[in-house]
C-alpha cells in the first residue's frame, strides 16, 4: 500500500520506524489512556458546543481571560479558521515552513508574499498578517525574544496582526508569546498532540487577543471538539509531572541524538529548539536516504515541498533511544554504500 | 451549573435523563467500545488525511464509487463544508427543521428563503439549492418515494441541486435517496452517532454526486476526522446484527410510547418515522411543561426555536422502556397539576 496520508505520517503495511512525524515516542501518555477508558460511556453525550467548560478550565492555568482562549479540532481547524474569521487581502509567511498556512490563505483568495528572512519581515508594508511559526518547523529554529518583540512592535506600527504557531515551543527553551495578547494584535496556536502522543485525538487550542477570538468564534462551527478530545485537554492542564518528565528526558536525547548526527561528515545538522532536526545532506539525496531506509524499516520526511529547500534537506524526529541508535547507524551504512 | 450547550443537550450537574437529544438510550455499543480500547494505541498516529481507507469501505458498503463519498467531523463539518463549497447565491429550506444548515447559509451570505409546506417546493425557481430533512427533525415527517422523485425532478429541471439529510433515515420505513446520486444533482448527509450511541466522537458521511464531492474535497481541512471516528465508521459498516436489533427494538417502543403519548388528551402526538415525537401541547407551554420536569430530573426539548413552530411544540426521544413510562406518568402528573 502507498502512502497517501502526505505529511500526516507513515501509512501503510508493516512494522515502520516512522521519524517523519514530530510525536512523543514513548506514544500516548498511560495516565490518558486510563482517563479515555474511563470516559468512554460519556460518547453518549454531545460535546460541549464550543468546549466552554475546558476553555473555563484552560484559561486559568494560563493565567488569561476566557476570552482570550478558543479551542479547535486539532490545530489545523483553527489555522484556517483564522484565516477565514480574518478576511485578510494578503498576507506574508515566514519560510521555509509549515505549508497549511498557505494553502488555507490560498483557498481563501488571500494573496501570499513568502519572506525568507527576519529582515524582510520589517520591509512587508502591504500585509495584513505575518505568519511565523516558532519555534520554526521544518528547521527547528526559535526567535529570540528580541527578534519577537521587534516584529510583534513593528506589526502595530503598521496595523498587522501576527500569527505565531507555537505547535513545538514546549520542547524549546523560549517563551510562549502568550504575555503579549493584550498589548499587540496576536493569535497563538498551540498543541498538546506531540508531547501527549496523540495526533489520533484531534486537538489544540489558540491564545488570542479578544477582537480576534471573537471574530473566529462568530463563525466556528459547533460541536467540532470531540469529547475525548476535550477531556485529554483537561488531563494535560493537569499533568505537570508528565510533561516535565517527557521535556526533561527530550532535552537529553537531542543533545545525544545531535552529537551522533553531528559526527557524521557528510550531514550538515541544524540546531533545533524542537523535537527533530532538519538536515541537509552534502552528498546524494534525501529521496535516495528516504528509499534505502525505507527498505530497511524506517520512515524520514523529505523536505523538497517546503518553500526554498530541496531534496538535499530531510526532517527527521527525536525517537526513542535505541531507535535514533539505528536509524544514525543506517545513515552512516547508506553514504558507505555509495561508495562501495 | 446552567445548560449552556444549546442543542447538544443537557450539560449540568446532577442525574438528568436527558429527552432532548435523540440518541441510542443503551449508550455506545458494547462492540464499538471493546474496538476503541484495543485501538487506544493507535492514536500516536495521524488519522489518515481524508479517511481513504475508510472511505474504501463505505462505498463498497452503500455499492458506489469511492468519489461519491466523504466522511466528515460529524455531519456537522459536512453542512458547513457543503455550503462553503458550493458558492449558493440563494437556498431554500423546507422548515420547519434543524437549524444548521440556516446558520451555515448565512454565516456565508447566502440568501435564505423559507418553504413551510411541499407544494411551495415547485414555485421557488430563484433557488440555487433545496434543504431538506427526511425523515425531518423535529417534525419526524418522511417524504413519500413520490414525493422525493417529484422534488428531484423539479430540481433538476431548473438546475438546483437537493440537499437531503437523512440524519434519522435508518429508524424510518423510507428508503435512501442514495440510488439517486448518479441521475440528479444531490447531496446525502449521513449520521451513525444516533444509533451508535456516540454523538461525542464526531462522525458522519456523505453521499453525493462526484462534482459536489469533488467540490468539497478541495476546500476540506485535513485530518479533520479522529482515528477512533474513522474506526467507529468502518465497525458500523459491518455490525449489521446491532443495527437490526437495535431498529427492532425501536419500532416496538416507538408504537408503544405512541399509544401511551396518546392517551394523554392535553397532546397531539404527530406521527414519527423517526426516533423522537413532535408534540403539541393543547393547554399551557413546552417551557412550563420543561421546568417540571426538570425539577424531576427529566430534561425536555421545547420546540420554540424552530421556524414557524412555538412553545407550545416539544420533542422528545424515545428512550428506555422504564424511563419513557416515567415521562408519560410525568407528563400525565403536569396537566393534573394545573387543575390542582
Amino acid at each position: 500500500m502507498e502512502n497517501h496520508n502526505k505529511h500526516g505520517g507513515y501509512i501503510g503495511d508493516g512494522n515502520i520506524i516512522d521519524y517523519s512525524v514530530n510525536i512523543n515516542p514513548f506514544g500516548i501518555s498511560p495516565r490518558l489512556k486510563e482517563n479515555i477508558i474511563k470516559k468512554l460511556n460519556s460518547l453518549d453525550s454531545y460535546p460541549e458546543i464550543n468546549g466552554d467548560s475546558t476553555k473555563e478550565k484552560l484559561s486559568e492555568y494560563l493565567s488569561i481571560d476566557k476570552e482570550n482562549t478558543i479551542i479547535g479540532n486539532g490545530a489545523t481547524e483553527l489555522i484556517y479558521l483564522f484565516i477565514r474569521a480574518m478576511n485578510f487581502k494578503e498576507i506574508a509567511i515566514l519560510e521555509p515552513t509549515f505549508t497549511e498556512y498557505e494553502r488555507a490563505a490560498v483557498l481563501n483568495q488571500i494573496k501570499v508574499v513568502k519572506l525568507l528572512d527576519y529582515d524582510e519581515i520589517f520591509k512587508a508594508d502591504s500585509i495584513d498578517c505575518l505568519f511565523i511559526c516558532n519555534p520554526n518547523n521544518p528547521t527547528g529554529k526559535l526567535l529570540s525574544e528580541i527578534e519577537l518583540e521587534s516584529i510583534l512592535k513593528n506589526a502595530k506600527q503598521k496595523d498587522q496582526i501576527v500569527f505565531i504557531d507555537e505547535s513545538f515551543i514546549e520542547f524549546s527553551d523560549g517563551r510562549t508569546a502568550k504575555d503579549y495578547i493584550e498589548e499587540y494584535n496576536l493569535f497563538i496556536l498551540r498543541s498538546i498532540t506531540k508531547i501527549y502522543g496523540v495526533p489520533g485525538l484531534r486537538v489544540g487550542f489558540g491564545i488570542g487577543s479578544k477582537e480576534i477570538i471573537k471574530k473566529m468564534d462568530r463563525i466556528k462551527e459547533p460541536w467540532s471538539i470531540n469529547s475525548l478530545a476535550l477531556d485529554a485537554l483537561e488531563l494535560y492542564l493537569i499533568d505537570e509531572d508528565y510533561k516535565k518528565k517527557t521535556l526533561e528526558w527530550y532535552k537529553r536525547e537531542k543533545r545525544r541524538m545531535y552529537l551522533l548526527l553531528k559526527s557524521i561528515e557528510e550531514l550538515e545538522v541544524f540546531d533545533s529548539e524542537a523535537n527533530f532536526f532538519m538536515i541537509k545532506m552534502n552528498i546524494s539525496d534525501g529521496n535516495e536516504l528516504k528509499k534505502y531506509c525505507l527498505d530497511r524499516g524506517i520512515y524520514i520526511r523529505v523536505c523538497e515541498d517546503f518553500y526554498s529547500l530541496d531534496k538535499s534537506y530531510i526532517r527527521i524526529a527525536i525517537r526513542l533511544e535505541h531507535e535514533n541508535d539505528i536509524i544514525v547507524e543506517l545513515i552512516r551504512e547508506f553514504f558507505k554504500s555509495l561508495n562501495e
